[in-house]
């Protein structure tokens, strides 16, 4: 017998599974359109030249690559590749529409990628990226509304204890010189200072050593690290370094307008974050929750990588909210709102025999134009069953259907939350029924 | 210079696109959640021995498959691909969950498939379906609800000339078997048949020729298929033929409990149906609007299929729906609403200088408070950019904020198409523009 799992690493989403996802996407949606943020949606399929080599070796041993068709297809070449992230098509889209799209452009873009990672807890094959960009414009105010969007979406779907961490790509540079670390080594230091949750200053001292990093340079860093410093231990540290001392400027414009939105009172800097993608160039940002290890988003300026394909710098800023990971500490807390329907219906009809069947659909289409989502139970089976049917659903309401009911034009319902039964006008019925479900909550 | 267009045969969509797209899709999902269908979502992924062997060998021509990774990808092996329907995925889903899905499971299910046909004009290689099935009962109910829920979907789009083609898998092979055309023969002869739109019957009839059928039995076929028979004429046709008969009966039935839904008096039987897929085992189906050749989606009674992985027959009925095509028709009438919102946000908040901005972002929040979707201006341009800005964007309202206005905390609301200009309280002037959107509709 063939298997009927899904692919490895891949997920299929029941019912409940399904209505979970989209109530969070459905949150994160009408925020990021309150700030103005526009949808943009492009193919799960890409020629594979636009992808290869935009994620660095170890991206693209992970793109999923198609093979060519036809007379092709034994040559074993690949001529597309699955989508990787959404910057890269968010860079191809900019270059293709130049004249279609506006000089500031911010937009949402809520969809699947794929990478060919090894299937772990919490790692897919295929997830969801919710990314929000904006391009166009250098202005502070940028990196403050996507950081109040983000903390907007978060307070939205209940979330209290999340941190969003900040720092600067050109500070963390100019840190580096002052603890005096040459230029050539940074690239390398970073990779271990980006360890510092997972192993430790101890740990980031004994990899820095290994990089070839002067143990009193490690120790400066690491020392001033410990400091927990805010800006003001930044700029002395920095002392008059040009470059240090405008990227201070820059998170201090930030995070002064930054008081103006959802993020207010949520934004720490933390002079060590250093993001692992290298083409940031500003201000970077990460979100974390008390227990979640490692970030569920991430984000911050990019003034080198939307405009690559036109060989041009566009200034752009952006985050990307990591869905599944959202929703596992959602799941876990328990987060979701009691209202969230998951059943496949609010009210069952049942007739008590075939020849009402007919009866039974006049009656659903009555309930559905009052805004009811209704099951009619398509056969005649025993009442006993069609109702044992519904409670397994957790159908809350089953209106019943029999020779009294079709004379007299009423609807019996039964409330299988209270087992209680009452006879309704059918005119009447779905009021009845919706102001009961008020009640449930 | 790299390509940075879309891959051959898939499209970008970009915000106004996207909107329309999910305007519909929004539609859709509305009426089919409220006659009680469940969301299902499965990966775009599968393995690919799930997809081989079920479309017949030019659907596995036009799959497209995913190369193995890693040391394997030298080989030029695929070991997965890209969804090319629903339907298979249905299959699969119901077979891996028999535990946790109900016995009656009705599911919808709106994602992309992809097929690597030739691209042309209105064919894709990624394209949306919007799958409808009932799963586990052989009840006329089943057909009904779902041909109800197809018209409540048009109907709500704003369709008001679709006609829903029926007819009886039993009952056309009944017919040939009546007009005299040998079993062995008929699976070619309804090749020719599925062609009567396209080639007319005399060109149908020369293909029957060709594939051997007999010139009388053809001419009596296409004697009784011109003359629009009704199921009346249909039973005179047939016979005693039992299958015929059944499938005559079923019809009937289905057709009684139509009158009670949205399709009621949008069906039309049309004896010559044939539909493609040779899964179908009872009613079919077809949607077809005036000015479209072919059809906007089509479906019917598929007793064999959902089974296929567990080797037992389960009951199901089903119906397609195209969402390119409708798009292309909902386009070309204009049949979109006009309160549909294309543009990125109801305001604009425009500051006068940088240090307004902060300003800027307070008073955004205050109306985005109130529902408003609000674009803040970014950069501290002159004032005649910005609003130049908003207006080619299509933002209906400029909210701008100088120094009189921050210091009397108030805001100058322009509307951009009346060129009228007021002063409001900033604390109503969310109110003001709400009630402003409302008037132009």
């Amino acid at each position: 017998m063939q298997s009927t799992k899904p692919a490895s690493g891949m997920r299929d989403f029941l019912p409940e599974d399904v209505r979970r996802r989209e109530y969070v996407i459905g949150v994160i949606k009408n925020v990021y359109e309150h700030y103005g943020f526009e949808p943009l949606e492009t193919p799960a399929v890409e020629n594979i030249e636009t992808l290869l080599g935009k994620y660095g070796d170890e991206g693209n041993k992970l793109i999923f690559k198609i093979l060519k068709r036809g007379e092709h297809e034994a040559s074993g070449q690949a001529d597309l590749a699955l989508r990787y992230d959404l910057t890269v098509p968010l860079a191809r889209v900019v270059a293709q529409y130049q004249d279609k799209l506006p000089r500031l452009f911010k937009r949402y873009q809520i969809q699947p990628v794929w990478r060919a990672d090894r299937p772990g807890r919490g790692r897919f094959r295929e997830f969801y990226q919710c990314d929000v960009d904006s391009v166009g414009s250098t202005s502070p105010l940028v990196e403050a509304e996507v950081w109040g969007a983000v903390a907007e979406v978060l307070t939205r779907l209940g979330f209290t204890d999340f941190v969003i961490r900040i720092n600067h790509r050109a500070l963390l540079t100019s840190t580096l010189n002052a603890a005096g670390i040459p230029e050539d080594l940074h690239a390398t230091a970073l990779v271990a200072v980006d360890k510092l949750d997972k192993i430790g200053a101890d740990g980031v001292g004994a990899e820095m050593a290994s990089r070839g990093i002067a143990t009193e340079a490690a120790a400066k860093l690491l020392a001033f690290f410990a400091s927990r410093p805010e800006l003001d231990q930044a700029a002395a540290f920095v002392g008059d370094d040009q470059a240090g001392t405008s990227a201070i400027a820059n998170l201090r414009a930030i995070l002064r307008l930054v008081e103006q939105t959802a993020a207010a009172g949520k934004v720490r800097v933390d002079m060590s974050l250093a993001r692992g993608l290298s083409y940031y160039t500003g201000a970077i940002m990460e979100v974390t929750v008390a227990d979640l290890a490692g970030s569920i988003g991430g984000g911050g300026r990019y003034d080198n990588l939307v405009g690559m394909f036109l060989g041009q710098h566009i200034p752009a800023c952006g985050f990307s909210l990591g869905l599944e990971r959202i929703l596992v500490v959602m799941t876990e807390r328990n987060m979701f709102p009691a209202s969230l329907a998951l059943s496949p219906a609010d009210v069952m009809v049942a007739a008590f025999d075939a020849s009402g069947l007919g009866e039974a659909m006049r009656v659903a289409g009555l309930l559905r134009e009052q805004g009811l989502r209704v099951f009619v139970y398509p056969d005649a089976d025993k009442i006993g069953k069609q109702i044992k049917y519904a409670d397994s659903r957790g159908i809350p309401f089953v209106a019943m259907l029999g020779e009294n009911e079709r004379r007299d034009g009423t609807l019996t319902i039964k409330n299988l939350g209270t087992q209680a039964q009452d006879i309704y006008p059918q005119a009447t019925a779905a009021a009845a029924i919706i102001e009961a479900l008020r009640q449930r909550g």
